[in-house]
């Protein structure tokens, strides 16, 4: 890894300085893990105890938190979490490798290749691709016919970029994603399922990134569209022609249905599943493994299954809690009243 | 994309056509985008007034539907969505390129090939393999020792097709597919868990398709099989020794365990679980995001976490709803009868 | 497959032979199908019905069961399941194939091989990679720069082991897992998600093994950890900074949020969830489909969505299950007492 000064940071992540701004640091470390050499960051006061058991180099802080005499030099930042991502910038392994096409790369005719780009090891690149500035192919990537990359993208090894599928800058599709698979299209007739051939294709809008082995098909007809500056992380399988919007985030193993619609900013957390044909409403929250089955509208928070606003949610599951008594009490009310119980006792 | 008269189409699709069957018509689009020289559907009455944003050349419709005094085509089906789909074969970039064996492939030895196969580049095949007229395999896949492929079958990019694994004709397996891996196969002892290798296969019936990413556990001792014309859609989990009948959906992100039987029919929604050794009848349909722990009679239709008849789960989920307000009725009870409350306002 | 004596198998498996240790098996059947060529087991003594449908040539057995009078070879074991694991190792075919390097593998600088090395066709391995004795790299593999393979591995087809994963000996990837991918790291911002990069590497014990399919991200400074001995089964993923202690069970589908910590001997059933940060303490059972948002203690089993103890999910799953009845006797009885129904009828 590099060296920095301390000043070199500050300067890097907008920080004001208190201390020697000369101070090298040659790395990055936890909070109670971090030494003299490295930069470390203080998200909340309540941890300031982890700083006995070693002392950093360089502490990113927030502004007015009182630290303890220790030879550290402060960053004082608005938020040291952020400030710290962007640090670690700066000691990040560069991942480029030299730009260039690698002798076992097969590429078709048409394909437009622009500057500086790296097609790795067994590579395969169908006619008519265009690739933009800059971007990595990783080993065993497949581009299928057609395919529009634009600048600074990087594909993971064995991912697979099916024909027709518009990727704008930016974007980072990780290890085994298959954009622009052909979904699970049938029609129900007396005869059996019937395919529907999808002929549509996908729209990746700036700055998206795809999770390894997650799974997107293409449109049926028009295209299947994820908003700029979305996320995708692992696992997450997305319908055809399904709509996200930009800045969503869908954590792993989230699943979408076909032709749902999300709205800008939304956030689905971890297993969710959404059905099809819905909207979901922007800026929305899905909690961790909620089943939607509804629309949710703009705004508003859900769990459970179905999923419903989260407070009801949470004041029923509460409730359904204190069931098994509340069953005895019912029966002990019925008792004193003389009235026979209904099913008492029964367990169906 | 080719061109074809409203008659062709007609004819392919078995319409009878009103109006100018010599209009061309250049490709296929959603209701209420579809232009003059394009070929769309009427699934519903209700979506008639799509038909006021664009003007479609040539529409599918029933019998009997009574449309706007537009220009345009009309071809008279019975089901306007299936006639729809017939009609995307039209349309569809050819899939097919040109036979042959890349040369960058690696064929082991005792293949057999059949006539107009395509072998695409970077693909590995085992020893003793056979494979059947017209597949194609695409770049990236491994067939294994001794797998067995019937004709017209497609391999899509990176995917696995692991020794001894047999399938029908017409088989489509999307890209990253896992098919005859080795599953989970452990006893617990009092050392700890012990491997039960799996030296079993898997059998693939005809007409079978399998969504991208998803994974099959090659069987125990004996096969894991999926019936012919079964569809799975991505990233569904199939494990060990599982059988699985004819005609069957498994929907996204379905998982079921070892040794469980689906029978004929069998429709499994998405996120869909069951658990190992049951037997799910003939026509069942599972709700999405069921957890299934014993066994659906045929023809059941089961829904929740665990499992249920879909109405009782309905019902049960209903007066869930309504249980905070319920309790509250109880408490009022217990008080006006002077009784003390079992676990009153404590919420555990 | 190869042929041996009952009394080799006895040998092989720690059993007391009772009848004729010369009989030739060639191979292994499951009960009831079993001829007089092949051994199988009996698990329990319900099953023993199943031998009348076909003889086996040589069953594994408890002492003391009491069998028919048939021609066949006994071998006396205390657990019949796990000897015939372990004799399956005896019919297995053999999965090594020669060691050597394919022509068409592309080797980096600085890579150090042990003996006896196989690597499959298309294999990409970045500099200073070592791999131990007796690996087996399949077709497609990538191994990232710096990463480090014990003795007597095996990674499946198109598998990614990323820069800086460090694996133990005997380590089993199977097809398109992705080790050491860079997770979802982003810290919420005014201005919308800023990524935090993913510097940390991958530690993954002795004897582990990873099903198809599978991710386990890498950690944002430190390294994810799987300890010893723990399975993994098929798509499963595994967050960032995640530690897993030694002799765990992950099965299928389970996904494992970001800096959560799971101790030895955990068993996580299909499709299970745990939020992130979180502790699961050593030896917890956490039943299928359950979803975690709180520590579980050690030797603790939970269930359901939010995970509780499984005898309260138990018991709140029977009485709910009662509710729909539960709440018109709550309503006769307000009605005998002249009480208003305080939601009467309504079902919101």
């Amino acid at each position: 890894m590099p060296s920095y000064t301390a000043y070199d940071i500050a300067r890097y992540v907008d920080a004001r300085i208190e201390g020697d701004g000369e101070r090298q640091i040659r790395g990055v470390a936890p909070l109670g893990v971090a030494g003299l050499d490295q930069l470390t960051f203080l998200e909340r006061e309540s941890l300031l105890s982890r700083l006995e058991s070693a002392h950093p180099g360089a502490l990113l802080v927030r502004s007015g938190v009182v630290l303890p005499d220790f030879d550290m030099t402060l960053l004082r930042v608005p938020d040291p979490q952020i400030a710290f991502g962007k640090a670690l910038d700066l000691f990040r392994p560069a991942r480029r490798r030299e730009p260039g096409i690698h002798a076992t790369a097969v590429i078709g005719s048409g394909v437009m290749l622009g500057d500086d780009v790296r097609i790795g090891e067994h590579v395969v690149i169908g006619d008519d691709v265009r690739i933009g500035h800059r971007c990595e192919l990783e080993a065993g990537v497949l581009l299928g016919r057609n395919v529009r990359l634009g600048a600074d993208c990087q594909i993971g090894h064995a991912a697979s970029v099916l024909a027709n599928t518009v990727i704008g800058d930016r974007v980072i599709i990780h290890e085994g994603v298959r954009l622009g698979a052909e979904g699970f299209g049938y029609a129900a007739s007396s005869a059996g399922a019937v395919k529907v051939p999808q002929i549509g294709g996908c729209a990746i809008g700036d700055d998206v990134e795809i999770g390894a082995n997650s799974t997107v098909d293409r449109g049926t007809l028009g295209d299947t569209v994820i908003g700029a500056r979305t996320k995708l992380d692992n696992l997450v399988h997305v319908g055809h022609n399904v709509q996200i919007g930009e800045d969503c985030m869908l954590v792993a193993q989230v699943g979408i249905a076909g032709s749902t619609r999300i709205g800008d900013g939304a956030r689905l957390a971890g297993q969710v599943g959404v059905a099809g044909h819905l909207t979901i409403g922007a800026g929305a929250r899905i909690v961790a493994r909620a089943a939607v089955f509804k629309n949710v509208p703009a705004g508003a928070t859900v769990s459970g299954t179905p999923a419903r606003p989260h407070r009801r949610t949470l004041r029923v599951g509460a409730a359904a809690f204190r069931l098994p008594e509340a069953l005895l009490r019912l029966s002990a009310l019925e008792k004193r009243l003389g009235q026979g119980e209904g099913d008492g006792g029964k367990d169906a």
